[in-house]
């Protein structure tokens, strides 16, 4: 793919660098031509001087073969008008605005606007990180959640079904030494595996508290 | 819990609230007062004007009881002292800070700082939308990912097991009408299950294209 990234600040530059490893063709902009030392040696992309929103600086960065556009600036405005211009001038067919001030999140879906906020983002990960420190949340679905946890002591040698009982909680798969095993109902946790598990919203207080004191007492 | 929150920009904001709404009780502290407007109506924690290192300003927010410290401005210094007073002077038992600027991690590592870095989530987050946009990436293990996706049109009626054989993944679970269903492999995936699968990080691509192509195609 050949991606456009605008902004090349701590997000962008990691970005860029990101999808440059992973193979993909990039060019990135900034204002300021300091601002590209941030990028990683690994990153073997284009890198321009100018305006994100500036059509002279945005054919020099090849928008007209782009397939994916990301306005990832700490403006919010720089990012919409951006994405604007990227969208309804150059026709690109995918462009992704990042969204600081979360109050303007309803707009941007009302427009259509594809983006991610990173502060709520970063807020929902502060509370897990406080509220559920040994767990680790997936994803919320109505009244459960999917974590992953690490087995503790107090769950080596149970059987899954044996777990699940004890803690209303199902374990829909495990990982061990970053494989991941088919569990059956007798299949048997050992040292170091990661169990995936879904749980209910109140049951996890308790998971918590159950991982946290066999981590503790070791 | 009694947690306490310093710093009332948008990060701070969101998590105090949050946390206030999840029962938790609630000290945030700012050094600008009019920061504390940013609150949710729902926040009914206790708001402290003052400097998160500060003694007297920790003090007036109850820091001889708090369960959990988090510095969460937006400057890195700023948090790290706060953490600093508040594990070795108030002992407080955990403290997170929020980390800016990801080169830092390692010396916060180091020093047994617990930290969440907003840019290098960020950044990751963008990358999975870029690069796979109809695919949500719950985690990576080695070389394979534990993803969620819509049942676009191309799976509805087929078996679980079919699926895992032309895709080269295992659906560990579904989640039909925010529940979970206990999934064998004659199962038949209906619309808008979501499915959890476990996939090689080679079959994402492919995964990614099947969907996205039956998702426009409708």
């Amino acid at each position: 793919m050949y991606v456009i990234v605008v902004g090349c600040g701590r997000v962008g530059s990691q970005l860029a660098t990101f999808l440059s490893e992973e193979g993909h063709d990039v060019a990135i902009i900034d204002k300021n031509a300091d601002a590209f030392r941030r990028l990683g040696s690994t990153f073997n992309g284009l890198t321009v001087q100018g305006l994100g929103f500036d059509q002279d600086t945005l054919k020099e960065a090849g928008i007209e073969k782009a397939d994916v556009f990301s306005a990832v600036t700490d403006l919010d405005n720089t990012n919409m008008m951006a994405v604007e211009v990227a969208t309804k001038i150059f026709d690109v067919p995918r462009a992704i605005a990042r969204l600081y001030n979360p109050t303007r999140s309803l707009t941007y879906e009302k427009l259509g606007l594809e983006y991610v906020c990173g502060t709520v983002m970063l807020a929902e990960k502060l509370l897990e990180t406080i509220i559920a420190p040994d767990v680790d949340i997936l994803v919320t679905v109505g009244n459960f959640y999917i974590i992953r946890i690490l087995a503790g002591e107090s769950f080596i040698d149970q059987t899954v079904s044996q777990i699940g009982k004890d803690n209303f909680c199902r374990i829909i798969t495990i990982i061990r030494r970053m494989k991941n095993v088919y569990c059956e109902r007798e299949t048997k946790v050992q040292k170091n595996d990661q169990l995936i598990v879904i749980i209910k919203k109140s049951g996890l207080a308790q998971m918590e508290k159950r991982i946290s004191k066999a981590r503790t007492s070791n």
